[in-house]
């Protein structure tokens, strides 16, 4: 029989270990929820910095941000940093899309950590983002985007329904992808649907990468000026050799996901000038941009459709009598761009 | 009295729980340990898209990164990104300054966590640094440098001695300081010591930075054309209003500390062009590069130092007579330049 002081202490312990287990657990998945974005400069207030761009000018109304939903597909080197800038930013709604699991090749580049290995990506980028306090609302979706029957109409539907209101469509989709397949896939979803989204990708050398905007019908599409792989019809899983991989580093695909996320915080908020393409070269510092118009041959029918609807929008911008829109239509889009850009400026004249 | 059981029960219990905490604790701070960077393409190896990178032909030694020692003055939101691509990369050791704690008000930008506010920065970055198992030693230092008596010397000693090898000096230093004062201390202690450095900053709106590479003697220091606030002898403190703060984005610091360290390895590792200037606007997603002569009335002695030091090496490399050395000495750097590129094509052309 033991003596009741033994019982005692015993109890101490139990009670210390769990105290200590809860703050350790707490300290890991800790998450203050605050309800509005507060300009109040004090060192508490996550909001102060952010909110602080209105008084410098730059943004008009920055709790816009938390009103809008992003979907990100792909959850790895750019994807993942992408996200947790977009949390940090306030955004209203993330919808995360990837297949894989963490591995400690991945641990050359930032986000994810070691004991993360054998998680899924998407599990383990939630674990981290549950964290810093600015985001309103978050919902993760884990789905193979690589398998025997890769469709975009898995993301038809969740582009169209995904919104920070049920039933209403996301504003923004980014692809992070590291293959050709997937980024098919997301163009053609986002064709059909007329879904404006961002293309990303860093090279296999690891020493370049690029970012695209992408509105469908008004701007070339994946498919309108597809890369040879794409265009020869050659099954990219053929391409790659056992024992080889890409190189990557943390430097290229931080300053991809930097300049990805600065567009969509401009096309969000409407400040500054959002990039149609803005490239990186590393070796050179080097930062080309072009902007790319639509194939009017484009293999994908919901692009060929997107552009006459494009075209018909800026018709009725020109013209509003029936008869002046059917000439209008036979035009080429270059001409008619032309044509908008001088009734843009007749009206600034007369104004 | 209570039963044997009871105890054993609550033995049992305790068991539990410190099995749990330990666990849970691993989790927060297991780091694998791994002597040698191998190549080989497994998904357990944390070097393999690093190595890549040899393979890939970009770099030629890329195992060379355990060699050097870099230190990071400021770790707030470039610093604190800067480390961990650098932790991520593999460098031998990383000596991290700041004297500041870890606020809510920074979770707008990546890296802290809330539940870290209120440790020291360099305590902050140490444990998140500490995780990721490409970094072979790390050694962090904690220490004001905003103090009553902000003095060079401080960084001139730890710079000349904080190498990998007892006694070295650093292989470089960054400085991502957001104020004038600590820049200046900075510039001096790398003037004297003629130590290799780089610059960083991020405007008070957010929307644009730069990095920019110093080589004492050879290139524009801090001093040589100091910004308004530097030249007038303003004490910057006085231009900070009360409950006023300066805007910041994970976005630009993320593209600034991205651009840093992509120049850092390249600089270090040999490849690409190293930037001596690269500028990031992010409202026209424009990015201008530059280089910057030293000015020789610069303000700070150990810069005309080191300029007439580098007049030396640059006319030894031109003459190796002492007659001709003394003419040469007597000429202006454009004029040495000049003549130092007309040898070089000489020399080619006769090779």
């Amino acid at each position: 029989m033991a003596t009741d002081s033994v019982v005692e202490g015993l109890r101490a312990r139990v009670r210390e270990l769990e105290e200590e287990l809860n703050r350790v657990r707490r300290h890991e998945t800790h998450r203050a929820k605050i309800g509005k974005m507060s300009a109040e400069v004090v060192d508490s207030n996550p909001y102060s910095r952010l909110m602080a761009l209105k008084r410098m000018g730059i943004v008009q109304d920055y709790e816009k941000i938390r009103t809008y939903t992003v979907a990100v597909v792909g959850v790895g080197g750019v994807g993942s940093v992408t996200a947790e800038m977009l949390t940090r930013c306030g955004i209203g709604k993330l919808l995360l899309f990837d297949y894989d699991k963490v591995e400690l090749a991945n641990m050359n580049r930032l986000f994810f950590q070691p004991h993360q290995a054998g998680l899924s990506k998407v599990e383990a980028a939630e674990h981290t983002l549950r964290s810093p306090p600015q985001s309103k609302k978050k919902v993760h979706f884990s789905f193979s985007i690589f398998g025997q029957s890769l469709e975009s109409f898995f993301f038809s539907s969740n582009f169209s329904k995904g919104g920070l209101q049920e039933g209403e469509p996301v504003d923004l989709v980014l692809s992070c992808v590291d293959n050709f397949e997937a980024r098919m896939a997301i163009n053609t979803a986002c064709n059909e649907l007329g879904q404006i989204w961002m293309e990303s990708g860093v090279s296999e050398n690891a020493v370049s990468g690029h970012i695209q905007l992408i509105k469908p019908g008004e701007t070339a599409c994946f498919a309108c000026a597809p890369p040879l792989v794409v265009a020869a019809n050659i099954d990219e899983k053929t391409l790659k050799r056992e024992g080889v991989c890409a190189a990557s580093l943390p430097t290229t695909m931080g300053v991809v996901a930097g300049i990805l996320v600065q567009n969509v915080l401009k096309y969000l908020l409407h400040f500054g000038t959002v990039s149609y393409y803005l490239g990186y070269n590393a070796m050179q510092d080097f930062f080309p941009t072009m902007s790319m118009k639509p194939n009017p041959s484009c293999d994908d029918k919901y692009c060929r459709q997107q552009q006459e609807a494009y075209k018909v929008s800026l018709c009725r911008f020109i013209s509003h009598s029936q008869g002046q829109i059917q000439r209008c239509l036979r035009m080429d889009l270059p001409v008619l761009l032309c044509k908008m850009v001088a009734g843009k400026r007749r009206l600034n004249r007369e104004s």
